[in-house]
């Protein structure tokens, strides 16, 4: 095991070294204004080339927000869906609502909208005519695979779900038969904590893993 | 770098050693007979804990099929699955369709039937009101983050999607409010492979990473 930050060790054995990064991983919403190399940017891409995807479809388009209008767009639509959240919040849940930060989409200085192109040919559909949502589903492991990429690198990467998926994908121009499934922040985060910040803010704990039971 | 199959090693570089993990991970479908210990599959069920969810909501469920009858419901819904997707293939698909090996349901040691509890109050709704499907997102981070676990530790896992959800769900009496992810069957894999069978068979080739486009 190594701290939390420690980016470079020696591992023994595979496994450990897997879930040490997997104990390490945040949903980062705090990061510094140091920018990111390309050749890392690059490694965290790559990484999508690795995920699983039904029946190698590879849905996944990554749409980087590279100008200040793309950006803002997005930074405005997170702010009108967080206020909207918020006001379905009441007392006490409400007033900690209020105080958490919940998305680095100003700061961070990589930030990509997710897309999957569900309507794709390749693959020629196998694996997804009876449940089509796995085609969505091989881009949540993509974007997997990214965060895990980007945590052993010591970097953060923060999920925003909080956003208007149909005016976003409308105002940074991209195809409607593309489905929007998140936007991803990465940066250098401000800390490594090995706590979720909302574990730490008193929002929800964790539970030790999933429930089980048998059939 | 280690030969796929090799299960342990020394990694200087913990992003190396991801990255490593990533490569080998295969959907696996052809299963040696040995079981798998129950401490290995509690390893890899602890990693779902460790799995990202929105607000905190740890929905993922995992039904294990550890009866005759729940295994024989699951490979009899796939059978049928599989038989109804190969009439949506013609030709030269339609013969390789029917050369494939699309599930290990029948053999594997360890089938789980995942599902999302979608309608927990856990999270108290927090980043899900404006993309209520990340809550099935995040089911779909555990599974991979099992797969992985799974692969570290020399173990295959395949994803079961070719099935009938509705029959299934309805077949091993789950709430009918679980949604439905995936059957994933877990066991020693009959050979180490760094090409998708998929590939090796001439289904679908694959590209070096996600489309990247800038706005």
């Amino acid at each position: 095991m190594v701290e939390a930050g420690e980016k470079s060790c020696v591992f023994t054995d595979v496994a450990s070294a897997l879930d040490d990064v997997f104990r390490r991983r945040r949903d980062v919403r705090r990061f510094r204004a140091a920018t990111v190399d390309d050749a890392i940017v690059s490694q965290i891409i790559a990484a999508t080339g690795l995920a699983p995807s039904v029946g190698l479809s590879e849905p996944t388009r990554l749409v980087r927000l590279a100008t200040p209008s793309s950006r803002l767009a997005a930074v405005t639509n997170f702010e009108l869906a967080n206020a909207r959240a918020l006001a379905g919040f009441e007392g006490a849940k409400a007033e900690l609502y209020t105080k958490l930060k919940l998305a680095g989409l100003a700061d961070a200085p990589v930030v990509f909208a997710v897309f999957s192109e569900v309507e794709t040919r390749k693959g020629s559909g196998l694996g997804s005519q009876t449940m089509p949502e796995t085609l969505v589903y091989s881009s949540v492991c993509a974007v997997m695979l990214m965060w895990l990429a980007a945590t052993a690198r010591g970097l953060g990467l923060g999920w925003v779900s909080i956003l208007d998926p149909d005016e976003l994908t409308s105002a940074i121009d991209v195809p409607d038969d593309w489905v929007f499934i998140g936007c991803v922040c990465i940066g250098w985060p401000e800390t490594y904590d090995l706590e979720p910040e909302l574990e730490r803010a008193g929002w929800e704990s964790r539970m030790h893993g999933a429930v089980v039971i048998e059939r």
